[in-house]
């Protein structure tokens, strides 16, 4: 993963000369490249930990399992934030960890979380550092250190069982390796963040992660079953079960707690058959709120595909623009939409998975009602080609910042009544915060994740850097369209988690009884208050 | 509601004398009927609520709203569970409440809380009072006093999203009114647990209920989208997102709190429409273990009937016999199925409900899996017979109650990998624990709710009351079922709850520290402890 951005290098591809001359003229950028400093000139304070403090924890996870040299402290300087980019190609991160620990198992997570809990050490939990919203900023709080504790030693399967359809799995097993364990056994997750290819498994579950075909193999929340967690006060350990009535839900409390409770060691998650089959199907529709009820209809009549993603008008004029191709309406055949009257529609992606009959009569049910509802078959190509390119938007977000263009997403959920109004209300309150600042953005969104009362809403916004001011105008933005957000009904968050980020919001989605029962939750498990500081909860 | 039992008496049937002389023969009942005491009969305790606290009440619900005559105090002096009915039964229930407390709004609850906060005046929500696990026990711990909060005048829709899908219901609304309401919208809730008729739609959501189409439509906890909540720290109120990622998910805590933490005022649900059709399909196995294998492939393919019901060899020889038919194998005709090589077979009841061309579709994609793994079709008579009588049970427990049959049912879960053990393990236990009191029992187990990764198990036993040692008797076959549970890797409760009864049992299920988790949150909403005090938690 490059220190300063996403990926293997060897995968980056350059912006395409056509899409820097449309930003360009609609942004106003210059066009020159900016590359990220070079590694030794980012600038870190020296680290701050207590020399007895790292005998103590090497001798539990062994000398090679404590790290403090500069490499390891800037790749878990920050996450992959768009402020943490800017940060980090800038040279100057917030801040570093004094030290990066990686323990090998349960039992030296519990070891290390007593050590820093002893020594008044705050700790990062550390899965694929993809986080988007300051997730694993190393901030120490009121401590006077901090450590990323490193996860990826405990990567194995633990148990696949095979008759109850479950994995349990050590959370700092990367996606890939888990979807390449379970293929042997002709199983799959089905799990695809955009992030997939390296992400944690227990990133993903303490953040409820969503993947790309969580519309119709449910969020990463809904397959976890049992879970193990070292909390500073003790274990927790929950049975795989497939159901309960034994009182409030504690998966779901530890679920999504973002490192502020305690460290994931492992989970268990129910898989599914490999599918032998997929198919992909492109559609227009005349207008992104047509095709939003169309995705209503085929929700509430229970005919969802497993991928289901609705591009808004602006984000089918420029999302292929940006990544390269011809243009989406381009590719659909421009003068074929014309003729049909979807010249400035809206691009759906449809996909079903699973055994060739069943996605065959699954595909037939979702089209007959889609295309009742307005949609416009334009065949295969758009979804395969969609495909082929589903984890690359990081890729071009670097190059993105390469020249000096702001690129970040957000992305929020409500019912369906209330859908049509969070999208204006939020689109508009990112042009108008960004246009006060003399930085006209252009403001994409798509659906991609659907539900039988509601859906989320995904956007994109791009402008002009300001130079010298970059962080400043990103929280305009920001807080401009999580101010929207809130107002209009949406969820502070559908799938990117609270993070740093959107703390100070968490108030207005739980309310204040709501904190001071996630406040009262923390003092018990984490009584020293070591877990993860600054985040998830309002400060 | 009879007092002393369930229901209408208009609604009850005799005990068939058929069902009488096998009883006599297998449990050694002596046959004579044993009426319950008349209700003026019962002995209560005076009183113990402090007048001016009395006053006050009065004063925030109105005169009318408080009530300590003796019908009431009887009325909410214990829920539906055996040793509930046993001690009514003879007069002599564990106690009552000292008044009876009748809000009609949300703010009349949270003045109700504050006052009883206050004045030291232990709580019990009480919606429909049909608790089987003594959840509504009128247990005062160490206050002075304790009233029940009877929500029945919280029984109004407050509103249809039809757009979304949803219904914003009153938490003291009853199962058929809210069916009612929704009905004259072409809608459906859907959720039929055997207490329909009686339950209040908030008790379902404090205590998780599933409905006997659950396998097809959901679990109640998994339809709750948004609720609102009046603990004495404060007011919850979560709205109803689809799907969110902000952090801990609250909604599990409430739901599942079994009044324990606040009373819950009013929840937004998924609705769907009224389906159009239903059909029911009988079907045969060769035995339990072969049907719980094909439930297991139908979950696994993903063609699970909405109702799916699987009766084990004992409850499909006994169970329509009691209930006055000529017995299940007799009515799916013994000859034939002797002739196939079923005449010791178990019976499984499947419905599916929806648009009829939806229902055909889904209804021969579920019979292709079961038929190819043993199942044999007996034709629709036994489900339509199972669905006309599917609220019967509860009468008759009382039949045999008045003839001093112990009657008691529980019920756990888990992966299918431990179902077979875990089902000889409950079995066992029931057994041995009542062969030891020379009260040997008859045992019926069923599967009732399936899962991609597990099943329920519902256990019906019946023996001969041990007479003036009920209540012994029926801990010491509780006590060895519930042990047996748990160390056979099922859940404590799949859809009955904690209550008081399986409550020294939760720490095996989610640990010492979930306990503790559970009692800091427990502190933050309700410091003063006088919610529903000795249910959920262990003493």
């Amino acid at each position: 993963m490059r220190w300063w951005g996403w990926g293997d290098s060897a995968h980056a591809q350059p912006l395409p000369e056509h899409a820097l001359a449309l930003l360009r003229e609609q942004l106003g950028i210059d066009g020159a490249r900016h590359p990220p400093v070079e590694l030794d000139r980012v600038t870190l304070a020296a680290p701050a930990l207590d020399p007895l403090v790292r005998r103590r924890l090497a001798a539990i996870v062994g000398g090679e399992g404590v790290r403090d040299d500069h490499a390891a402290r800037v790749l878990h300087a920050a996450g992959k934030g768009y402020p943490d980019l800017v940060r980090l190609r800038a040279g100057r991160p917030e801040g570093a960890p004094d030290a990066v620990v990686y323990p090998s198992s349960h039992a030296q997570v519990r070891a290390v979380l007593d050590e820093c809990a002893g020594a008044g050490v705050a700790v990062v939990p550390w899965g694929g550092g993809t986080s988007v919203v300051g997730g694993v900023a190393p901030v120490r709080g009121s401590l006077r250190s901090v450590v990323a504790l490193d996860l990826r030693k405990l990567g194995r399967v633990l148990g696949v069982d095979e008759v109850s359809s479950t994995v349990t799995v050590q959370t700092g097993m990367r996606g890939p390796a888990l979807e390449a364990a379970l293929r042997a056994q002709g199983l799959t997750l089905g799990h695809y963040p955009q992030s997939f290819e390296y992400v944690s498994i227990g990133g993903c579950v303490a953040t409820r992660s969503a993947g790309q075909a969580s519309t119709g193999h449910g969020r990463l929340d809904e397959l976890v079953l049992g879970l193990r967690c070292a909390a500073p006060a003790g274990d927790l350990s929950l049975p795989p079960l497939p159901a309960s009535a034994a009182g409030p839900d504690l998966r779901e409390l530890l679920v999504g707690s973002e490192g502020t409770l305690g460290v994931l060691t492992d989970v268990s998650l129910r898989v599914r058959p490999r599918p032998g089959h997929e198919q992909y199907e492109g559609m227009f529709f005349r207008s992104f709120s047509e095709g939003s009820e169309a995705l209503r209809a085929a929700a509430q009549h229970e005919v969802l595909p497993d991928v289901a993603r609705l591009s808004d008008e602006e984000e089918t004029g420029m999302s292929v623009v940006l990544a390269g191709g011809e243009g989406l309406r381009a590719r659909a055949g421009q003068a074929y939409l014309r003729a049909r009257g979807y010249a400035d529609g809206c691009l759906a992606i449809f996909g079903w998975d699973g055994e060739a009959d069943e996605v065959d009569r699954r595909r037939a049910a979702s089209l007959a009602v889609l295309r009742e509802r307005g949609g416009l078959s334009v065949g295969s190509g758009p979804g395969r080609s969609w495909a082929a390119s589903r984890f690359q938007a990081p890729y071009l977000r670097d190059e993105l910042l390469d020249h000096r263009v702001m690129v970040e997403t957000l992305e929020t959920a409500s019912q369906w009544s209330r859908l049509a109004g969070l999208y204006e209300a939020v689109a508009g309150a990112l042009r108008e915060a960004l246009a006060r600042r003399q930085t006209p953005p252009l403001v994409m969104c798509h659906i991609s994740h659907v539900y039988e009362t509601g859906a989320s809403l995904y956007f994109t916004f791009l402008a002009r850097q300001e130079e010298g001011r970059e962080i400043e105008q990103w929280r305009a933005a920001k807080t401009a369209a999580t101010d929207a957000i809130v107002a209009a009904g949406g969820t502070i968050t559908h799938h990117h988690a609270v993070g740093r980020d959107h703390a100070p919001w968490l108030r207005d989605e739980i309310g204040e009884l709501g904190i001071s029962a996630l406040r009262a939750l923390k003092r018990e498990l984490d009584p020293a208050g070591i877990m993860n500081p600054g985040k998830l909860l309002p400060g």
